[in-house]
């Protein structure tokens, strides 16, 4: 209790015990965040999973709203890089496994969860909506990056990210089995080849089986 | 108060008053469930925006969450139909556009509300399973009727429902703009024309741009 000195600025450095402990605050809130919602989520619950005091969790967030919005930012990072080894179709398939990790993650179900529980609160829309803008920017980069190095034809990206993206988080969130590598190579080698036919043919009608 | 008769069940006759009321009471409570989730749904408001009595609630449902399962249940049916015309392409381009719709709908977001905030219960866990089920079975069941047909190549019916459905879902939840006929199209062409020349390499390494 003497060592508790509430009144001073707990130091930053990078990876030590400071950021240590508020990594494990902010892990312990989305956990408890996809469990529960953010309407469920408590302070010493929060304390207890992260195995640290209550005081500890007040005094690095005295707003709620803070610590949901910190729990989720905090992970939007780089929970699903994208590479850029020079070969797009090998760099997708790599981006959607680790989308569907992250999805399936407990961060991930949080920030479903926040995507359609918390259309009222602003703050928190806003976190959510950097979060996926942010995940389908880096997306829309590398493939951005594709076109202009002449890998892919010229296309609308963000639909193009949607039709990589949308898949996973559908089979994901339905939770019918677990999206495999084999999916991921299956969703991006046929959305790929898709993209390269229609726009070669482009202009041209869509081919049919049909003969009338 | 004399013509309340609690102890008798109510007559269902269907287009008549008693089922108008129950509609409206169901749509009512969708309505609420989109904006504010499950855990913000009142029998007051729900009444208030049916226009009828708060009795009328309670004695048709007794239980709140079989209220809220029967809210989601009546709007699974028919809310994105799958068609036979006979071209398999045709039929999807109307199907992603009317579940685009449907998606955007007030009931489609309580659904996409429920799905990740009712984790914990059963009953309406079932509820939802259901509605998203029969959805994706009608779609896979017109996939397999164009396969058995030759419009197209054998394939994971079950991931092929995720990656027409999925990009919609995806597209609508983000709010970013509305998904158009001509999106609806593209993602049709795309998926199938990718799927036709995929299967028709199967075996052999998917086509790369580059030359090492």
């Amino acid at each position: 209790m003497a060592d508790d000195r509430p009144a001073r600025e707990p130091a930053r450095r990078p990876g030590g015990r400071t950021a240590r402990v508020r990594r494990g605050i902010l892990e312990a809130a989305a956990e408890l965040i996809a469990r529960d919602g953010i309407g469920g989520l408590r302070y010493d619950q929060v304390a207890e999973l992260a195995g640290v005091n209550k005081t500890s969790v007040y005094r690095n967030w005295p707003d709620r709203t803070t610590l949901i919005a910190d729990a989720l930012a905090t992970f939007g990072t780089d929970a699903a890089p994208v590479y850029d080894s020079g070969d797009v179709d090998a760099d997708l398939v790599g981006f959607l496994e680790a989308l569907a990790a992250a999805t399936a993650s407990p961060q991930g179900r949080a920030l479903l969860n926040v995507v359609t529980s918390a259309r009222e609160n602003p703050e928190l829309r806003a976190v959510v909506d950097e979060v996926f803008d942010r995940r389908l920017a880096t997306l829309r980069d590398r493939l951005q990056t594709a076109v202009e190095r002449g890998e892919l034809p010229a296309t609308d990206l963000s639909l193009l990210g949607a039709m990589l993206a949308g898949p996973v988080q559908l089979f994901v969130s339905r939770g019918a089995r677990t999206f495999t590598r084999a999916d991921a190579r299956k969703v991006s080698a046929i959305v790929l080849a898709g993209l390269r036919t229609t726009a070669a043919c482009d202009g041209a009608p869509v081919v049919g089986r049909r003969a009338t």
